[in-house]
């Protein structure tokens, strides 16, 4: 369904039937509709589009400045997420007229040369599972789980588009406080003026397990992480609290109109946090330049990204360039829509102011491995001393983490699918204090079970420090969108295989 | 198995068979080793107790002083919680000898008058589904619980003990420091020279719903609350970190060894919650001394009581006379031992201190009311429109809540048992502000259900704006004490009852 409202505007004579006829426009006068213009077109096949009132309320933010001055397709062609009915209804109503004839090639406007904006896309580890190139969505292999701090090589990526150009001395962070007042920091403004502080902090995609999700309920949107859409690393840089403290924020006596912090990086991805996280002297957030006491790679927002510990990945933006202290919300559709999640009969396109965006996260656990321990092939016999004799064990090791800082006190262990259970080993990894102000890190788990007890199937649930545990089943706690599974971890066990999750 | 160790004491000359015999002891030397003396001592039976180096350890506190310098068993048949092999263990290594034969009456300790410490507590509302007497823990009936705000005369009672005897003027609240320091407040000192602030926040019981555990999977110890142990308040008082501030104690900049404050109230119950929560702005943590508008309840702490809002109601200690900056946790059996949980392997007596004290809770919800509504009976015909015609319906309602002031985001509800769900309807009590820093207060739902949907078994399950969400069975969530039962509330529904949950 097209909406012809906008139709108006034509200024054309009317067609041979005697309707008003589409006004013509020159590519060439498209062209001067640019990102600098009073006024931005594009144009999408061969209609013509004045844009201009949208921008502002684009959900994608800026990056559509890109496409203003010239053809939007190519961009939707990375951009998939455009292609569907109601974003043809949005562009519709703000139709102008048609390319002029003159200018087709084949009846096509002829495709111009964009930059390639995933051209600054870093080389990857071979090891990282890859779902998508463009942009990169990446999860770390299980392998690479096992290690407390995860190398920045194997850190899962989750890109929402390319890896912008960025440079260390360019790069600034403008502070927008709700007067309208503006400070501008550079890195080094940072690292000079600010106290310096690392944290161990977990990051997870809220599509870490969509793949469980997917294979125990029904197909959910988005793609088939399975465990690895989460990592944890030591975050170095300074606290976002004490540079808004810097501008003349009152961050100890907040006005009301300062509800949100918003970040907007230089790809033009957008997020928020609650301002009173964002200003909790516990709440460690980070503008963080160091990763694992390097400075961050290109993937990871170089030269420097915010950190929001126990909350969403989705809001520890990288590439940060903007933070704005506001009233609402991020306009942008990783606030307002896409990182929400909707009861299991809620489907299509619901009303998605409903939902609050997604910040803390649900207790969560996963199996990241499981290896057979013989006494005939093992060099960890230790391993095989169980009830006080020695026998073949299988290994079962994973992670366990909750969001909002809340540690975990317990993991459960099944050996029968879910019918017993008995208590892993929980790994103290972090000596107090080290990790921060709360359990930002996950935690590792681990238990060796004879093999003669392994019935087929393991089972983790885990229990946070509210005493919140893992549901169950995977169909009463379905989204749409497939975030935050979180339902127990189930994985066939095959002896003599030596299986990894 | 008794233990011996300590019969070195005994100095009577040995028995007919040479072995060394009892010593005598009058009762009126027991009696000169009451609360005041320098060693206490105790009766049991026709044995006596020299208990004075078991005192401070004590894990129920000083009440154990009401004992001493007579005998304990009348102590014992009001707080059976020593009836156990344990704790017999524990008092005979303290035992000194017999009581002189001279003093007995049929071969027993005549009983004294102990003065009854129930003797203050207050008659109550007929209405209130009472578990125990003495102590007195009733529930708030299913009636009551439809109330946003629980009126006074419902609202649930859990007591440990006796209502102590406390008045108005002679209360005082003693503040210990790290350093030893102590400060003194009467009632009206926190009147006059403090913020007065009033917030709405629910206590739950971490008992609530345990007679539900107890039916689905196993028995669990403890009274067996159904929904009820749970209910709603406005509370008004001063602040907490008000008055740590006042006495010069560092909040913004707590030293090492402030890591805890306990709380003791005049009937001798104790417990502590974390430094971070009792200073935190945001935390919300009160001296109370009025709920709803009233002055305390007598059974509800008068007149002064500790409201830590969204942790276990077992940390807002009644009748508070002391707080204390420690750097351990509250030493009393409730902080080390009852409120925990465990696996649902462990039983019997785990090693308590491998478990953390609940604090947070985790999300909750329960049905406590279903009412068929008919088009022949009904004054509420608003409710009779469904899908745009009217039929007969089952209005169902409840609560639901999270701990540590997470709001509830979603309460799903299903008529079919399990299988398939739908979002009931959240009610908007409070105003944004009203009650607190962060969400304290549970949340009201209610669901109007064609009678035809009903399916036989209605079932509830929340999510909190974590997404954290309830388990759905109950054997992989039991643990022995039956605390924070909060797996999925599943009412059977007959139609044409009427019936209520």
């Amino acid at each position: 369904m097209f909406i012809f409202t906008s139709i108006i505007h034509a200024e054309a004579p009317p067609n041979e039937d005697g309707e008003p006829r589409a006004r013509q426009i020159r590519l060439s006068e498209v062209k001067q509709h640019g990102r600098n213009a009073e006024t931005q077109w594009i144009t999408k096949g061969t209609r013509v589009y004045d844009i201009t009132e949208w921008i502002p309320g684009h959900p994608g933010g800026e990056v559509i400045l890109r496409a203003v001055g010239g053809a939007v397709d190519s961009y939707w062609n990375i951009f998939t997420i455009h292609k569907k009915q109601e974003v043809y209804d949005i562009l519709e109503s703000y139709y102008i007229g048609d390319v002029d004839s003159t200018d087709l090639v084949d009846g096509q406007v002829p495709v111009d040369h964009i930059d390639d904006p995933f051209e600054n896309d870093p080389a990857r580890d071979e090891r990282l599972m890859i779902h998508s190139q463009r942009p990169c969505n990446a999860e770390t292999p299980t392998t690479e789980l096992l290690k407390f701090v995860t190398p920045n090589e194997t850190f899962y990526v989750r890109n929402h588009m390319w890896v912008p150009e960025t440079s260390l001395k360019g790069h600034t962070i403008t502070i927008e406080l709700p007067n309208g007042e503006e400070r501008i920091y550079t890195i080094q403004d940072l690292k000079d003026n600010f106290q310096e502080v690392s944290i161990t902090a977990t990051l997870q995609c809220s599509g870490n397990r969509r793949k469980h999700m997917t294979e125990e309920s029904r197909s959910a949107d988005g793609l088939p992480w399975s465990v690895g859409g989460i990592s944890n690393a030591v975050w170095t840089g300074v606290r976002l609290r004490d540079i808004l403290k810097d501008t003349g924020f009152p961050i100890d006596d907040l006005p009301d109109d300062a509800k949100h912090a918003q970040f907007v990086g230089a790809e033009a991805y957008g997020a928020s946090i609650p301002i009173d996280k964002a200003v909790d002297k516990r709440g460690d957030v980070l503008l963080a330049y160091q990763m694992n006491g390097q400075s961050l790679p290109h993937d990871h927002g170089f030269p420097v990204r915010v950190i929001v510990p126990g909350t969403v990945a989705a809001r520890s933006v990288k590439w940060v360039n903007r933070v704005v202290v506001s009233e609402e919300e991020s306009p942008s559709q990783w606030q307002q829509r896409d990182y929400k999640c909707f009861g299991p009969n809620v489907g299509g396109n619901p009303d998605w102011s409903t939902a609050p965006a997604i910040q803390d996260m649900p207790v969560q656990s996963a199996i990241t491995s499981l290896r057979d321990i013989s006494s005939q092939f093992t060099q960890e016999r230790d391993l095989l001393q169980v009830n006080e004799r020695e026998e073949d064990v299988v290994a079962v090791e994973g992670y366990a983490f909750a969001g909002g800082g809340r540690s975990i006190v317990r993991v459960d262990l099944s050996t029968d699918g879910g019918r017993s259970w008995h208590q892993a080993e929980l790994l103290k990894d972090l000596d107090e204090g080290e990790g921060g102000h709360k359990a930002w890190a996950w935690t590792r788990w681990r238990s060796v079970v004879p093999r003669h007890m392994a019935g087929g199937c393991f089972v983790v649930k885990a229990v946070d420090e509210a005493y919140n545990t893992q549901p169950g089943e995977y169909e009463p706690c379905y989204n749409f969108r497939g975030n935050l599974t979180s339902s127990w971890h189930k994985v066939t066990y095959e002896p003599s295989a030596g299986s990894e999750a």
